[in-house]
């Protein structure tokens, strides 16, 4: 196991971290049901844009009415099972953020669904005007990432910068 | 879109389901913090036995130490983004459950962690006697699944099958 202050280990798990986040193409979306009594989940593409996330959501789906009415959230970014190297350790991060509404029409809501369609293909220019479906930016505050066995770190800021090493794997 | 009681399609999304249980090696466990106020989630590799899902797990992790205390939690198997023939519409399914705590050192102990060295692997064999370890049995009692643009079931009972077909993508 690295020792806590070995720079080879720290710049390896940044290294690791940007390199999920630069690979990954859908946000996993962890938060409370409408009455706060059940957990809700879901996965959504996204696009990042200086740093802020970004996801275009149908409020079909319980977990996006939870976060549209404010609730605590949590999102998740995972290897897939097949890349990771022992199943038992899949590199992956975790963050909260801020999150605001992009109101359909203006003119950052036209440029973030052009990004859409060249990351995530034609199915954007299909959905793009169902009314059920909102532009969601969300800018990292804290998180935290797991890049192997022992080698946990606190995120933080809009970059999702390495802070603190964990004694746990978070 | 297919007709709401189309055969093929159900069948279609049945074996969809059950590929996706078959070819999973992790579980994402979704819950609240210890104090409730925030969303804790993790990963873990499972196996399964009749029905039963098993993980074994640390309480070093928050979503642990949630879920052995109890708090609403809720289960989710998606697959790789690699292998999703549209990145909008990931194979996935989530589900609640009925846990069990399953003792260190009784017979059943002792046989699951013989499948989790065999399904994943000589780690099992390190972490077996870790006392932060906890072996957990879960029994599925209802979800949802998603196996593409407007297929989203209901799932019932510990094999989760589909009974009744959903209007949107929960």
């Amino acid at each position: 196991m690295p020792h806590k202050n070995n720079v080879k280990a720290v710049v390896l798990a940044s290294n690791k971290k940007d390199e999920l986040l630069a690979n990954a193409q859908t946000l996993m979306i962890s938060t409370s049901s409408e009455d706060g009594s059940d957990i809700e989940w879901g996965v959504a593409p996204f696009v990042r844009l200086n740093g802020m996330f970004y996801i275009y959501v149908s409020e079909l789906g319980a977990h996006v009415r939870a976060i549209l009415k404010g609730h605590s959230v949590l999102f998740s970014i995972i290897e897939d099972e097949s890349v990771a190297r022992n199943i038992w350790a899949r590199i992956r991060l975790k963050f909260q953020g801020k999150l605001t509404k992009i109101e359909r029409g203006n003119e950052q809501f036209i440029q973030v669904c052009k990004n859409f369609s060249e990351v995530h293909g034609p199915v954007m220019s299909l959905i793009k005007d169902f009314s059920d479906f909102h532009l969601i930016e969300i800018e990292p505050v804290k998180g935290t990432v797991v890049t192997g066995f022992g080698s946990a770190f606190n995120l933080s800021g809009i970059n999702l910068e390495l802070t603190e090493r964990l004694s746990s794997n978070g």
